[in-house]
């Protein structure tokens, strides 16, 4: 089986990669389980140190610029996980970019997938950005989508268009929402979720954290190990469990902040528990207070998605995904 | 006052070009009620017979045509009504066309919208085939659109592109989803809804009407009048009463067919409706059992949206616009 990732440079798609090398196999549209005899990671940069493995194929590209993505998705291709976009941030930042890329850069990849041999497997990578405006609580899968960002817009666009290539037989797609990502390894960035993972990861690195939220803020949360675990599920579960409804909130933690300190408290000792000092930033407090925190998720859960048991193991698993053992 | 009417060509567009026309004035972005001094029509064709009115103006041309549109929406443009597309039927047919006019051509749209000198009111025409899937008995403003149709697909994802382009400041606009339009001028067609109209129509012009659905079968229906007035309200009302939530579902009234059918008894005697002969069409029944028929619309209702008192009057305003004297 060949399967492409989009996005294959970032962090999440990389570590998916490995996943899918490690694992070897992979059930798609026949439901039978294949052995992964391709990985071919497309991304505008990709890390320094590559596996070397034989299956592993890296293209360097704009999934908007027509002709790499054709490279990409060749004839052969059974099985497409769709992760590259601009960002949240950047999408705002510069409009136009954002609906070339995230839009039009998924109907490009959607029209390569109709073209393929047969009707490949699809997930996509949407993301809770969906949800805004008047918010009930607690979300749950009657929701409706009303994006305040361009990005979480073009998301939902995507979404449908995986929908209604699915209906039409073109591709098998399903769409994940993706909750935010904890803890998200390397350096602090302007988005303004940078807090959610920087509470946690600058202080177990030894570095001091400053938190722009107060400690009551929620965090609706997903580790990356699981949310890798949920995108090769979603890619396993047979059509029928998905019916005419293709896309789904993933499951996850809702975790305040005090708890996050807490459990570092816990798993890493008092001293990097220590290292967070909050500097409130009203900007990014007005924000936050505007996103989705609570959710119930009574499809996924059923379908077998899982969120993380607690935060305590996020922190662990960064932990050992990193490398780290703290001063505890 | 610079007025666009994409689709002006058509049954609703045409009817709308020639309401504003007669009221002369137009409430836009400004908040001022201001003179209308052109409107101009974009459509593929237009009626025979065009109003001698020196405000008006009538443009051939497609709206995936991109120097078509930049002859139509000048920076003049203050107002903009977008009903053009490819119809349910022609878009399932024809997956390609129907992405192409129905996103792109209204992509294309927004954009010279957003270089117009100032941010013009923009209505655009959405449809209740928004809807699909495991529906509940009753449909409201929380239901989130599972279309079963591209049509319905691309009706959507137009819906988030005005709402962010709105959230942008780049346009002040309002998507309204609109019911069955009942009683539709002229002759049957081949789409599966056809029979709504067609009940009523052919036999008020004394021709026998085949009926493919049983009699209990409900519709979804807002009159063509009653359609115009709400395009014309919808763009009358300030953005403050839109707020964050820029789509809406018109209020309709559900009427069964064999409601239809006595009321034509009512307005135009037994001879009319003694010409609804009963024939069965199984895929058209099933294509109509998946529709929603029923809603509740407070949103819209609180809003000054209003729908048809009763079938009685959506058939005698169909006899007056068609000047049609039933033999009852």
């Amino acid at each position: 089986m060949k399967v492409v990732i989009t996005g294959g440079g970032g962090m999440l798609g990389f570590k998916l990669a490995k996943a899918l090398l490690a694992r070897g196999h992979l059930s798609g549209a026949d439901g039978k389980n294949a052995a992964i005899t391709r990985v071919t990671l497309l991304d505008t940069a990709f890390p320094a140190i590559l596996p070397q493995d034989s299956r592993l194929e890296t293209i360097s590209g704009d999934i908007s610029a027509p002709g790499v993505m054709a490279k990409v998705v060749t004839p052969d291709t059974q099985s497409i996980f769709h992760l590259a976009s601009v960002v949240s941030a950047g999408a705002e930042a510069d409009f136009d970019l954002g609906w070339k890329v995230n839009l039009d850069g998924a109907r490009a990849l959607l029209e390569l997938a109709r073209r393929c041999a047969r009707p490949p497997r699809l997930v996509f990578s949407s993301s809770v950005a969906a949800f805004g405006g008047d918010l009930p609580e607690v979300l749950d899968d009657s929701t409706t989508p009303n994006p305040q960002t361009s990005y979480g817009a073009q998301k939902v666009c995507c979404e449908y268009l995986v929908t209604d290539y699915t209906r039409k037989g073109f591709i098998d797609g399903r769409s994940l929402r993706l909750p935010t990502i904890v803890v998200r390894p390397g350096k602090p960035n302007l988005a303004a979720s940078s807090f959610a993972s920087g509470v946690l990861r600058e202080p177990l690195n030894g570095v001091i954290s400053e938190c722009p939220v107060s400690l009551d803020t929620d965090v609706w949360l997903l580790s990356p190990g699981r949310c890798v675990e949920s995108f090769i599920h979603a890619h396993e579960t047979p059509s029928s469990l998905w019916g005419m409804s293709r896309v789904l909130n993933l499951p996850g933690i809702t975790v305040p902040v005090s708890e996050m300190i807490n459990a570092m408290r816990r798993v890493a000792g008092e001293a990097a528990a220590s290292r967070v000092v909050y500097k409130p930033d009203e900007r990014i407090q007005k924000i936050v207070a505007g996103w989705p925190v609570k959710f119930r998720t009574p499809r996924a859960l059923g379908m077998g998605f899982k969120a993380d048991p607690d935060v305590d193991s996020v922190i662990r698993a960064y932990l050992a995904d990193e490398g780290i053992k703290p001063a505890a």
